[in-house]
């Protein structure tokens, strides 16, 4: 029995995110019916995480056991073909049997993108928060920074997750800004339900002055979600990388 | 009567080119339904280029005759809540009442986006040309340049279009990378019907050798269509300036 890697990149605009779901249409659900169009075999595949609905993925990670013996490379090529145009596989690899494409994982970053204007651009719609209101970014990268540690991340985590252990390592974070998109990139061992949408919301809401600044190491500490601020929508959010 | 001057930039993948045609959505009847909306009537508006099927544009141009007394700060916020995700109101001035879109532009820049790759990029979906082949931009940028200069464009014309001068004046013609995007960019004081579509369909067949290096100034005087290459898909086309 085979264990493969794949690495793939998803607009996720349509899907109502990764995990297989009834009655709505799924990235997982797309790209095990482009896999079961080329290896003749309906395989479960196990991403590295659940994803919200019309979040995308520049790189996102899962792995599939098969007794298929086509090499990882026809794989990649005969797959591309079978998927729509919004999902593409860039690579597969063969991993140890007992790899896992979530519980190896040891670092993903995420990327949040902010159109900061008054007018949308085309070509951002459904991929960037469009906010109109003056952002600072160093003000914001500076507060971004409070993030940084191994903390119970309780504040950061809306209901409807069954996840027990709510301690994250966030290795890093930043605001920075090219012409009139602004980002935010966050890396951690982890992340737990909305947690990245709500950091940003965290720093939008400090910005307007709803929050106050310099509170987020005692909005962490709090573990208390009122504290925290928004839920960014989704379709300003990339996973960006993922290590194993 | 106010002539007032809009700019625009819209995704055009879901439109019919620019011009308004019987059963076909286009981006001049979208834009002319929302101005409808906002000044309780139809107005005529003039663009400042027909654009295919497909094409985007960064920047677009149009003008407006008009009554109406709305300032031009309120008309932009006020169209663009009447317009489509993937059409903006960037900018509106008034102008002299004698000014015309299309025959007083001075100059024009497309830009045609190439994605030098074997595997889709999800998010370049329908706004890149996927082109899987080796591309070495250092010697398309030198082949470009032979682009440069004052002459009958008629080898770079299809047929369909009515103009009948068909000298154009090419002011720059060059080709860079970016990672995996080779851009074509090219400003003249305007074009012919497909022109910068065939200008990249030229590069790409000299680049795969089906057309020899340094002809591109015979093609230009041969007048003749059959000797220049291919009309590169749409998709990969934006207007991306214009000046009066």
């Amino acid at each position: 029995m085979r264990n493969l890697l794949f690495t793939i990149s998803f607009c996720g605009t349509a899907y109502h995110g990764w995990q297989v779901q009834n009655n709505a249409v799924t990235v997982q659900q797309t790209v095990q019916d482009a896999i079961e169009k080329i290896i003749r075999k309906r395989e479960n595949i196990v991403g590295c995480s659940r994803t919200d609905a019309g979040v995308h993925a520049n790189m996102y990670c899962f792995n599939m056991k098969t007794e298929s013996l086509i090499p990882c490379e026809k794989l990649v090529t005969a797959i591309n073909a079978m998927l729509p145009d919004d999902i593409s596989v860039l690579d597969c690899v063969e991993k140890e049997e007992s790899f896992h494409a979530r519980y190896d994982c040891k670092r993903k970053e995420y990327k949040y993108l902010i159109l900061n204007s008054k007018i949308n651009n085309p070509f951002l719609t459904d991929r960037a928060l469009l906010y109109p209101y003056p952002l600072d970014e160093s003000f914001l990268d500076e507060q971004a920074k409070q993030f940084i540690g191994r903390y119970d991340y309780s504040a950061f985590c809306n209901s409807g997750s069954s996840v027990e252990d709510t301690v994250r390592n966030v290795f890093s974070a930043d605001v920075g800004r090219e012409g009139d998109t602004v980002t935010f990139t966050v890396s951690a061992d982890g992340f737990l339900y909305n947690m990245v949408r709500i950091m940003v919301g965290t720093l939008l809401d400090i910005s307007s002055g709803k929050i106050p600044e310099n509170t987020i190491k005692d909005i962490i500490l709090s573990k208390n979600r009122d504290m925290a601020g928004c839920t960014a929508p989704a379709c300003g959010l990339y996973l960006n990388k993922v290590e194993y």
